[in-house]
């Protein structure tokens, strides 16, 4: 195991009717901004249920905060605080106004451009606006963690950054709020938990051995209740170990200690910036095609997958690992996401794009080894045609 | 999945020559008292590399908390600390000593009879002085949770009691700092680690999928490596995974949102108090019986258990249930620790003393149905003998 240091100060109140918490959990001198994305939070009546919980606080909204959150919006939120006296922040939603609202708050009294947090890391944020969560899409997992992914529309460019100053300090997950949600977003919810988990656990052996048996149970989970999920909105038994195990995904207890590759990600950030496939789709191209690239290097916890998480024990080494990235890619199928580039209409010609976006962004060493140039990316895209 | 909270804001530093990282992490101008037990932390080397990290504060030097800390010697503390500017302890051992160093925090600044955090609850503790520990034992878990077990001499009584307040501020966990340790600790550690998971794991089914397959989890790796870890002592990879194993059995994670049985503990404690039979020993007693005698109501969880962590499938629901239960004191015994109450000279004179203590500490409704009666603790002590 690597030397490591762990620390996770959120506070999560999970279970039924526990918006309520907030007027507990909100300080009570606090002015609050909510921040919401589309019109969702409004007609299930989770905002309502919000501004409920806190009516002795004074409040004020922002709505409006995208899939993929753009700087350009997210900087009016800035400016309207820097305009206010708001002190506490509060993201209504999944992780796309969770990432924002991290954002938001370690851009309020940043020095200087924000976007540079984005281009040269977490390390430039010193402080940040406190805030909490109420989570409405288990998916992302940034309801208990300190990073955040931002898009930048005129730079056609997705960016992340981590920093111990944007922990959210609560956050409230209610299984009932995910009943209202639409398929695809389940579907996408699922495969980017999957896929959070495979990129702190699918690298070359670390003897991590708490970290492997948890990412195996994770995975295990998804596979049985990723399309129970997709079969029933209602039902508290899966959705509330789906919200959980989609936290636990990416809380950093998972990765702490072993070695990560996080290429599937990068890459199918540019697939997101140039053509607005949904993030968790990206991932469904790329990750089976990541692990049939890949496959020397992760040869060893390719066949600990496909045995512990897939029960696959028989034929040889080569029939195993081809059987572990066939389910792989069938989990993500019967979700009903499409795995294919040509599924989206991209061919051959966009393939060059990419990868020149990925030099643009100086990401030409990517995965646990740092292995995956240019032309291993290169390789990873022509593979997933 | 029960509704639940989760909060644990302890750092963890992992990892090899990580001591030295105790001058970035006590504060600049702490006056700080160290707390330790016997001499092993002397022998070892362990406490002047503690001193010499600490090298620019000021420092005074607490040792001789006892293996079940008593509130006898931890008052001697306690009015040092009164008598003294010390404004951060450090812990420096097990879990004996963590628990110590606790309940000591607690205490400094309690009004009253420190002893009455014991007897009505960490819920009394309305501030702790602000600690860090550098474990040198993995067993308990104290290292990242909230909770402290304290022995009162006077009172034949061992008692436990849990606040926020007293969650470390960080733990610096160094694996080979267990490599000098008695074969007899290290046992004892891999057994108090399995019961830990066991109690939060082994009760009727709640649906917590994440937490029934982490506890699974832990429960396989240290049936892998508890019996190594007995035949090696300087194996890097075998005591790193031990110690990071024990401390996630019991930091809060695997036991939030189910339902917990803490019925072994509790009457294990009770042996120890009027025996001094090592607690990770009454442990090893009482679970196997404790199995044994709630077998209807633990039914569906020990088929669980023996398939997913025994591989047990074959057979009729008794059988398999049995053959999970003798799996589970092999490995105690596997281990060197005798299972048995007859193995250390108790019989049956002895189960009324135990049970009339139970009664005096208000311990007649354990368990995850509060069903385990004195009677019930009885049947259980009887299939212990």
């Amino acid at each position: 195991m690597r030397n490591f240091k762990y620390y996770n100060p959120t506070k999560i109140v999970f279970g039924e009717e526990t918006i309520s918490r907030l007027d507990s959990l909100v300080p009570r001198d606090a002015r609050v901004l909510i921040l919401y994305g589309g019109n969702s939070a409004e007609k299930t009546g989770t905002l309502d249920e919000v501004r409920s919980a806190l009516v002795n606080r004074t409040i004020q909204e922002f709505g409006g905060i995208e899939a993929n959150p753009t700087y350009e919006t997210l900087m009016k939120a800035v400016e309207l605080i820097r305009n206010s006296e708001v002190n506490f922040l509060l993201a209504v939603g999944g992780g796309s106004v969770i990432d924002g609202t991290k954002f938001v708050a370690a851009a309020v009294n940043f020095a200087g451009e924000p976007w540079r947090i984005l281009e040269e890391g977490g390390s430039l944020v010193q402080s940040a606006l406190p805030f909490g969560t109420v989570l409405t899409l288990p998916a992302t997992g940034s309801e208990m963690n300190s990073s955040s992914v931002i898009t930048n529309k005129a730079k056609q460019a997705k960016r992340d950054f981590m920093s111990p100053f944007v922990f959210p300090q609560f956050s409230i997950m209610d299984p009932t709020k995910t009943y209202t949600l639409p398929l695809r977003q389940v579907a996408n919810g699922v495969a980017d938990a999957f896929t959070h988990v495979m990129e702190q656990y699918l690298t070359y052996p670390a003897n991590g051995m708490v970290q492997d048996r948890f990412a195996e149970g994770l995975l295990q989970i998804l596979i049985e209740i990723g399309p129970q999920a997709m079969n029933t909105s209602d039902n508290y038994e899966i959705r509330s170990n789906l919200m959980w195990v989609a936290t636990l995904a990416l809380n950093g207890l998972i990765g702490a200690g072993v070695p990560q590759d996080w290429s599937t990600h990068y890459i199918g950030h540019e697939l997101t910036a140039l053509y607005g496939i949904d993030h968790a789709r990206t991932l469904a191209i790329l990750l089976p095609a990541t692990l049939k690239i890949c496959r020397e290097s992760k040869r060893v916890k390719l066949l600990q997958y496909g045995e512990r998480v897939w029960g696959i024990t028989s034929g040889d080494e080569e029939q195993r690992i081809d059987q572990a990235i066939a389910y792989t890619r069938s989990f993500f199928e019967d979700l009903g996401i499409q795995t294919h580039l040509s599924d989206y209409n991209l061919g051959v010609d966009d393939i060059d794009r990419v990868v020149k976006q990925l030099e643009a962004h100086g990401l030409t060493q990517l995965g646990e080894n740092r292995d995956i140039t240019l032309d291993i990316s290169r390789q990873i895209l022509q593979a997933s045609l």
